[in-house]
This record gives C-alpha cells, sequence and structure tokens, in this order.
C-alpha cells in the first residue's frame, strides 16, 4: 500500500505531464503558474486513498485525481477574482499577476480540463463517478455564493455557517473520497459511507481551518494569523462569541467589526483577547473534536480490511491537532 | 419528422423545466435570466438535426441539447465581462445588471450545470459524447484567448483569424451535431463526416455573422450595423481590406482605425464605402458560399436516408442568404 508521501508525489509527477506547451500559451500559463504553485494536495490525496479502501490498483484513480486537484484550483483561481485577494500560497494571484480576463479564461479552461481528467475513468463507472463530481461541483459554487451573501448580511446564524462551510468544502473532500472509493470498486452502498465519513473529516477540517486562522502559531500556520477578522469574515468564531457576549462585550464586538478603519494589528489582539475571555477557542476545538469523532466512528463502518483505515484514521487524528 | 421549430420549441419547453426556485438564488437567478433572454438557440436544435439524420427518438438528444445551449450561454456570459459588453439579446448583460462577481460565478455554475445535462445521455455512448464535448469547450476558450490576443496584436493573418473564428465559433456548431448523431446511433465513422460539415457550416455561419455586421441590415439583422468597425475588431474583412488597398486607402483605413476618436456614425460610413470600394462584401460573400457549398458536399457523404438530410440542406443553404 502506498503511502500519503508517495501518492503526493505520484500526483505531482502526473501535474508535470501537463503540457506547458499548450497553445495559447496566454491561456494555459496561468493554469500551469497555478498547480505548480504547491498547496497540500488534500483532495487528490483523498481520491487516492478512498480508492485503497477497496483495492491496490490505485492507478485507476491518478488521473481522476489530478482532475479533482484542476478542479479545486479553479475554484480558488475564480475565488480569489472575487474576493480581490492579492496573494496565493504566498505568490501574486492570477488576476494580479496578468488580469482579469486572464483569470476568468484560464479558469474555465482548467475546469474543462479537470472534466477530462474525470472523465478518463473506466467506462462502467463513469456515469457513476461524474454524478458524485458534477453534483458536488455544482454544492461548491452553491457555498461560495452563500460566502459570498453572507458579507453583506448583517447576521449569519450558526446553521446558515455550517451549511456554508459544508457546501464550500466538505462536500469537495467528501465528494474526493467517494469517487475514489467507487474507482477501487466498493459498489454504491460503500461508497455512500465513505462520503459520510468524508463529509465530517471535512467539517473538522474546515472549522480546525478558522480555528487556526484566528488562534494558530504564523510561524507554523504559513498563512497570516487574524485574515478571517481583518475581513470581518462572520466565521463560527464570531457567530459564538456574538451569541455569548456580554452587553460590554458586545459592543467591543461592534467596534471591532465596523466599518471604521482600525489599525490591523491593534484589531487582531484585541479580537483575539475578546475571544478568548469568551472561551471561543475551547468551543471551536470541540467542534472539531466532535466532527473527528463522529468521522472516525464512520470510518469503523466502512466494510474493509482494517489496515486499509489506518491510513485515513491516522490522518483524521492528525487533523484535529494539525498546526498548518 | 420534427421540424426546427417544433424542436425549437421542445427545447424552450425544457429550459422552462429549469427550476427558478433553486437556492441560493443569487446563483441561479442570472442562470435563468440569461437563458430565458431568447438567442437562436441554434446549438440544440443542431444536437437534435444531428440526432434525427440517423433516428426519429429525438427524446434522447433533448438533454444534451440543453446542455449544450447551457454551455454557450456560460460562454456568453464569460465573454460580456471580458469584452465589457452592455447589452446582449437587448438586455443588461448579467455582469451589468448584477456584477461581475455574480456573473463569473453562476456562469461557472452554468458550466456545470451543462456538464450535469450532457451526462444524462446513455451511459453506452457517455465516453464518446463527453469525449467530444469536452474537447469542444476547451478549444472554444482557446478561440477566445485568440480573439482577445488580437486586440493587442498589430497584424493578424488570415489564417489566424480563420483559426480564432474555428475555434470560438465553428467547433461548436460542428461538436453539436456530431454529438446528435452519436446519440442517434451514427457510429464513429459517420459521427465524423457530421462534423466536417457542422465544421464548414459553422464557418460559412461566422463569416456570414462578420458580413452582415458591416453591410447588414439593421432592420433585419437585430443588432446594430458596425459594431465591430466601432470596436476596431480584426475582421476577415479588415484583414482582406489591408491586403487589398493602396496607399491611399491603407492611409483611410489607419486613420479610422486609430486610437483617435471618431464620431461613431461617420466611422461606420466611412470604413463601409472604402471596404466596397475594395469589393470586401464580395470578398466575403464568396468565403460564405465557398465554406456553405463545401458543407453541402460532406453532407451528401452522409450515409443515411436523403429525406433526413432534407433539414440540414435547407438550414445550410438559408445560411447562405440569411439576414439576421
Amino acid at each position: 500500500m502506498k503511502s500519503i508521501d508517495d501518492i503526493h508525489k505520484l500526483v505531482l509527477e502526473e501535474i508535470k505531464v501537463q503540457n506547458e506547451t499548450l497553445e495559447p500559451k496566454e491561456l494555459y500559463e496561468p493554469i500551469w503558474y497555478t498547480l505548480s504553485s504547491g498547496g497540500k494536495r488534500l483532495r487528490p490525496i483523498l481520491v487516492i486513498q478512498g480508492c485503497q479502501l477497496f483495492s491496490d490498483e490505485i492507478q485507476k484513480a491518478i488521473k481522476p485525481a489530478l482532475g479533482i486537484e484542476l478542479f479545486h484550483n479553479f475554484t480558488l483561481l475564480h475565488d480569489d477574482i472575487m474576493d480581490k485577494a492579492f496573494l496565493r500560497r504566498n505568490q501574486p494571484t492570477v488576476h494580479r499577476k496578468w488580469d482579469i480576463n486572464r483569470a476568468i479564461l484560464s479558469g474555465d479552461a482548467m475546469a474543462i480540463q479537470a472534466n477530462i481528467f474525470i472523465a478518463s475513468c473506466s467506462k462502467e463507472l463513469l456515469p457513476e463517478v461524474l454524478g458524485v463530481f458534477n453534483k458536488t461541483a455544482l454544492e461548491v459554487c452553491e457555498g461560495q455564493q452563500y460566502d459570498l451573501n453572507f458579507e453583506i448580511m448583517d447576521e449569519v446564524t450558526v446553521d446558515e455557517y455550517l451549511n456554508m462551510i459544508k457546501l464550500k468544502t466538505a462536500v469537495l473532500l467528501a465528494g474526493s473520497l467517494k469517487i475514489g472509493a467507487i474507482l477501487g470498486g466498493s459498489g454504491p452502498e460503500q461508497a455512500d459511507i465513505v462520503y459520510d465519513f468524508g463529509y465530517d473529516m471535512g467539517m473538522a477540517f474546515q472549522l480546525q481551518d478558522d480555528y487556526l486562522d484566528t488562534f494558530g502559531n504564523p510561524e507554523t500556520f504559513g498563512k497570516n494569523i487574524g485574515g478571517d477578522i481583518l475581513a470581518n469574515k462572520k466565521t463560527l468564531l464570531l457567530i459564538k462569541a456574538k451569541e455569548r457576549a456580554d452587553s460590554d462585550q458586545l459592543k467591543k464586538i461592534n467596534f471591532w467589526y465596523s466599518e471604521q478603519e482600525h489599525n490591523p494589528q491593534e484589531k487582531i489582539k484585541s479580537v483575539q483577547k475578546i475571544f478568548r475571555d469568551l472561551e471561543i477557542d475551547r468551543i471551536i476545538r470541540e467542534q472539531v473534536v466532535m466532527f473527528s469523532e463522529k468521522a472516525l466512528k464512520t470510518l469503523d463502518l466502512i466494510d474493509t480490511d482494517p489496515e486499509r483505515k489506518e491510513e485515513l484514521k491516522n490522518f483524521t487524528n492528525k487533523l484535529i491537532y494539525r498546526v498548518s
């Protein structure tokens, strides 16, 4: 059985095969730029892990795995335009390095390349794989739209927030695993259990991301700490803080989250302090642990050799304590 | 056998089935807005015509036909952002009515919905249909990129221009027909001939469009005449005019196509006159007739009941003399 590191290398090799010399270069250059910029490659790894739950023949999952990575990077490329983000993985975003038109069009081309890689799976499994992929892809767009909607909403509820991260993040992690499982020959029933595992694992993953964005160690996290705070993001942290705050704390929260210009470092520190006073760090960590434990229980239900589950078990356990 | 008008109605019915109440409405509203704004529905009609070449069971081509219409409208939606277009089919473009973010994201969702409709075809034919669709979709992006490239190029050759309209327009018309043919049970060899027919017909279609944009009758054309001239588009008309112009005419062309501000109506009239003096109208019409005749010869080669070819034959003949 291949380790995650081995798989990571395999996927990178496959990405390299992507021809840098396709024409017109104006269209394909930003795709290669995006793909070669790194990232955790979490989704393709999950496709292959999903496959490995049921089969050693991971070769058949490699191209669809790359398709999922292409799709994910396409969404990042377009999200970065919408969010007016300047940096992604420590390099200029495509719309900053070139322009918005290049970012829109090369993103579109990337999404189509994703479809091509996904469609390269076995003919017998193609309808099932495409069913999962297309449904998931549309949900990811819905999640991004809810995220945009939140920017102009006064209040977001816990349920609305959880639904947004479900659509924007968790379903693609779950879908990646499910596609891998189908390719590994799981059959539909087991594939659904794998999906449920991936969903809870994905929720834990995103909530841990939200936690680290506010409480992480800047030296290990890789992104600047406090990005969500500076962007006035209506994360679960803020929603829970508002729920628990007394009138004095609520005043402070409203002050720091007002339109007014603040000193960024001062704002981050002050909000972090309020959140800690309200034990938001503990509350979010509890949510992460709750979703992870639910995921691990579902993993138990998957009908396969327990050895095959080891990697995903370790992976989920590491997720709870990850710092980057 | 169904007439084109019947098919048109069928496709519209199918589009109506699209649920206007999907959530979040911010994502789906622009999709419905775009789909219900009209248009010639040329591509879905071609899918169904392609199917009718080999089969009466057009029901199996309806959803993929709608998928192609969705894909085409997705490209228009994103192209309109890139071209900063204000109007499409006499109503505000999506990025003007709402904003760029809505246009990017609802376009993305539309492309995914297109995939869902395409994937709803018979399982046996799905790999072949997807092969044509994905390849074509990527080519359409390449065509749009070349079109954008032309804006900042000093000179565009005849070959470069023909390659651009091939990718941006002709391949999707050819691909629509081919997908229809495959769904109608043509088999791969006949499907390729149908594609070749569609390619030449598509080239004739686009060149006639270019012709009408400059020489059309404003009362029948539906778009404003002279749009390409005002946008300094490097169409075959301009390329050929520059080839044939004497030094005096070339000076005039360069004057009207300079960065300088011109009175729009004066510019259109002057360029139209230069083009007519250089017999560009005749030359483009000859190209249209040449491609149409080539298309009709290829249509002859398709191995099916001649009656089944009648609609496409009429369609191609009408194309040559169309005024809108």
